[in-house]
């Protein structure tokens, strides 16, 4: 045994591949949630074929497993280059986005006027969750592209519109969001960029942005920021802030690019992860930009594409969970090490599989408990943004805004809590990068800072729309959930959660009256409260409509591991709420 | 503002810098443990005086902050190169390793006949927790140098001692632990490396091992590896490995080094973090191996060095929370944004600081409750380990085992979430590597998986010390807490949640006996919910004897907050635990 032919163990590394869930998305679907009847009130959907959705499902996930997972991680190992204000991106990664933009998946649930397929977001959330799963950094240019298509197309004009989908529909052009100023993160009001109007009504941007994820790049003909700024008269804060569509390339008449704008990365950020995401610092220098929307309301607008960002980041966590298990079960299938509890189980070999050893399955069930309940959540949020967009229902629209900082929080938060346990799973592995484990652990950090803070998703969850109706439309979901037929067993555990949380709903409700610290103190707890429950409820809805075989067996398996040893959490959690805000606030900040 | 002047807001990111807790570690060995009084009834502390105690803390403060944290960052980003065999630590580690050497911290708690300086392992467990917090890379060379000495000194012959402690303890060289082969990790039983007499009665050790953290380096004069190898005729299974020291350079018997041994390093390992430490795989190709102990005793003897490296890798975690506090908590003071929800309290700022946001407190204060709980518990279960060694005292030697598992993966769980807390109170800064934060997540996540992963040490928790004696000790525990005064406030709170705690520990063994599963099924949850009552418990003591200034208004603050916020977490973790062990073995090897 030479030293020099051993390159180390991490040579060994498998892998990470990527299957997607075929058929826990057509039973969700079909089983669950029944969409088909739900799609075929909807006139927009009416059309749309239960084999027609499977067949997009089927082709979303060969994409994923076959053009975009190869690239996640010599993406990472790669990462991206910068030099001169030029960027250079991971190799593949131009042609697979190429790939995934000419097949349509970018304009997928988007308006079939400029080029988008206009296929339900309930739909979307579903292969968004492969894109994630699959390469999250290669992803990222398209989500930002997909969002800043929503924007356009809300608040665009004629032209605008005419100019930019269709192009960014086809990721031809990416899209980017330029929020962040190095002293102005979550706290947007105080940004400095500023916007001059010019005599030919377009405006001149000058002014330093940071952390812009795909930013600049080299992988599509044009790069269209939607970017925040202040007008020199603009009022004060938030109120001030104005949006503008700044591309890279100034667009001539007949659609081709034309002259370069004045804007530049001026160097790549060095991040933990997403490392095939370029990640910018941009400078803009009398860049041309066209007012998006009008004056001064320019957050309001940006929210159109930050609110589906905050729904694709959840759906990235749910990504990362979902691979963390894949990668984990895999593992522990093949590894053998130890033995059963209760006497070898493959007594011919040297060891038993890691499966034997009930740790190893609560760090695998776990897992899977999160990633099939997200998905189901993200379906069922899905949904109601569909129910609202394209029927018209302001209740399904409230539960819809209601539960998006859920989604971004909650499974962004259990994205990390599972791709750590599936890192846990693979022993000193996880921590070798040939393995692919830590990487996913790095990549899904992000999900939990970026669009918006987990604790600012809390934020917004409990201090805006919670407080906003004193509840209401959180009782109405609780409602739902408690007239839910179910197996008898999750009756009784269903009905005792629901309970809970509506007191301690109304307890917070009430004791924010007298104490404006009280929602933030306990938000977060909150916040995990809500997902937990309904998680609670789509396991019981799972479990009680799955089939009677292996793959329902699975489901009921899965589903009374959650109510059993997750769902408790809630208990810890309704007794942190009831805590005081003095809990937070007691301690002088001078002591910190 | 010129495009290529600026490089990115990473290099506007702040150093990490670490302080040592010189305060709280007075507190704790003055007011809280009164250790003067403990160590005056043993014979070997009887001189020790409090000032020289004070001293060597601060002592050892000094040399993390100024001669070990400034190469933190450092030496993340450098990393250790390997060339032929060869490796090459990061710029300034030798020198930095040989001033903690020559200092005498290597040997702090060591035999003094062989150089050690004597001293109790209370103390070695505040300074350890201080050299983790200021470079974790750097003091692993360290560790596993001060491990090595424990288990030569227990198990070796005079001569082996007086060969190898002198130099090991000296730094001279330093030592490692050649444990894991690639299909051998938690399951060591089942290694394959093979030692065979020779006709002097050294042994021939040939085979591969990974993951041997320090193995080769260029710091020391020679590398003392405790290789575990498997004699020809050995039992099969753990009952049939030995131990053996190989180190690098065969000693002459003047000390200085001769011949260089049969073994290399065959590559350096590419890890997630802790990358200034260098952990390779080895070659051991007929190197000459001397016998530590008793043939096919050898896995015993290396838990000598096991159980020191256990509590040791407790302090890494807790050091990671600490590091973390204190960078976020610098973060949170200076950072300006957003507005305090009763209204701006800095008004003539742009913006108010970060502590005025109550999530920002919760972030902050859990970290701390971690922090200062968690280096309570380390000294706690130190003094335990001395009473043992210095004073006979087997209830305090029963008390110190049952504790060590959950020293190791308590601290080590609870660095890794205030590491991940840490990072989300700086935002996007924390993603960023030029702000140092997000090294401090990836390096404590090895904390949890090595030396043990922390669901080996539940199980050893559950399914071995609480099994043997069916919970006496942690009864007798349990009753030293219930008989500890402690201010009004705390009694009833740490009362229930020690009856809680026993409740649920005799149900555990009480289904034990009929279902070998059960153990393996609620370990890890037990394990946390022990290590809750114990932060509880030293909670309640700090806060309780806390003085009358800022110090103790900030110790009974945290303690409240601890007890509102963080203690509930034990409701959940005793609903899961009563769950029985099909909860995670029901699903069907073939599901997962």
């Amino acid at each position: 045994m030479s030293a020099t032919t051993i390159r180390g163990s991490g040579e060994q590394g498998k892998a990470v591949e990527y299957q997607v869930q075929q058929q826990d998305i057509e039973f969700l679907l079909d089983d669950v949630f029944d969409v088909q009847s739900a799609w075929s009130k909807i006139e927009a959907f009416a059309d749309l074929s239960p084999d027609v959705v499977k067949a997009i499902v089927a082709e979303g996930g060969r994409v994923a497993a076959e053009v975009m997972a190869p690239l996640n991680q010599s993406g990472d190992a790669e990462g991206c280059q910068w030099q001169d204000g030029e960027v250079t991106t991971p190799t593949g990664f131009a042609a697979a986005f190429a790939e995934l933009a000419q097949g349509g998946w970018l304009g997928l649930s988007g308006n079939p006027q400029f080029g988008g397929q206009g296929m339900p977001k309930s739909l979307g959330c579903l292969v968004e969750e492969m894109f994630w799963s699959a390469n999250s950094s290669l992803y990222l240019y398209g989500t930002l592209t997909v969002g800043a298509c929503l924007c356009i197309d809300a608040h665009g004009s004629p032209e605008q519109k005419s100019v930019y989908l269709p192009k960014l529909y086809s990721g031809e052009w990416t899209g980017a969001m330029a929020l962040t100023e190095s002293h102005a993160g979550t706290d947007l009001g105080i940004m400095r960029t500023k916007a001059e109007v010019q005599s030919d009504g377009s405006y001149a941007i000058t002014g330093q942005k940071i952390f812009i994820t795909s930013g600049e790049h080299d992988m599509a003909e044009n790069i269209v920021h939607l970017t925040l700024a202040r007008l020199p008269d603009a009022p004060l804060g938030s109120k001030g802030i104005s949006l503008f569509i700044v591309p890279k390339y100034l667009p001539n008449d007949d659609g081709s690019v034309g002259e370069r704008n004045g804007w530049s990365s001026g160097s790549l950020e060095h991040k933990m992860g997403i490392k095939g995401s370029a990640t910018s610092v941009i400078n803009y220098d009398g860049a041309k930009g066209f007012l998006l929307g009008e004056e001064n309301q320019g957050l309001a607008a940006m929210f159109t594409m930050m609110n589906y960002e905050r729904l694709s980041v959840g759906l990235q966590g749910l990504g990362a969970a979902q691979l963390a298990y894949q990668h984990s079960a895999n593992y522990a299938r093949e590894r053998l090490q130890g033995r059963a509890p209760a006497g070898p189980q493959n007594p011919d070999a040297v060891a038993d599989s890691l499966l034997v050893h009930p740790d190893v399955r609560r760090m695998l069930l776990t897992q899977r408990a999160y990633a099939e309940g997200c998905r189901a959540m993200g379906l069922y949020v899905g949904m109601q943004l569909d129910l609202e967009k394209y029927a018209g229902d302001q209740r399904a629209g409230r539960i819809g805004q209601l539960l998006t900082p859920v989604v971004k929080a909650f499974l962004t938060d259990r994205g990390l809590d599972c791709a750590v346990l599936g890192q846990q799973v693979l022993g000193g592995h996880g921590y070798i990068k040939e393995w692919g484990m830590e990487q996913i652990v790095r990549d899904a950090r992000i999900g939990q800072i970026y669009e918006g803070a987990n604790g600012v998703q809390a934020i917004d969850l409990v201090g805006r729309k919670i407080m906003r109706d004193g509840g209401k439309t959180l009782q109405d979901l609780l409602g739902d959930i408690t007239a839910t037929t179910v197996a008898p067993e999750f009756v009784e555990p269903l009905a005792d959660v629901c309970q809970r949380l509506d007191a301690v709903t109304q307890s917070v409700v009430a004791r924010a009256q007298q104490d404006p610290n009280l929602p933030g103190a306990v938000s977060v707890d909150f916040l995990d409260f809500v997902g937990l429950t309904l998680c609670a409820w789509l396991w019981a809805r799972m479990a009680s409509c799955a089939p009677q075989n292996e793959f329902g067996d699975a489901k009921r398996a899965t589903a009374r591991y959650f109510f059993a040893r997750l769902l408790p959490q809630t208990l810890g959690l309704e007794q942190s709420i009831k805590a005081e805000s003095a809990a937070v606030m007691e301690m002088p900040e001078t002591l910190f």
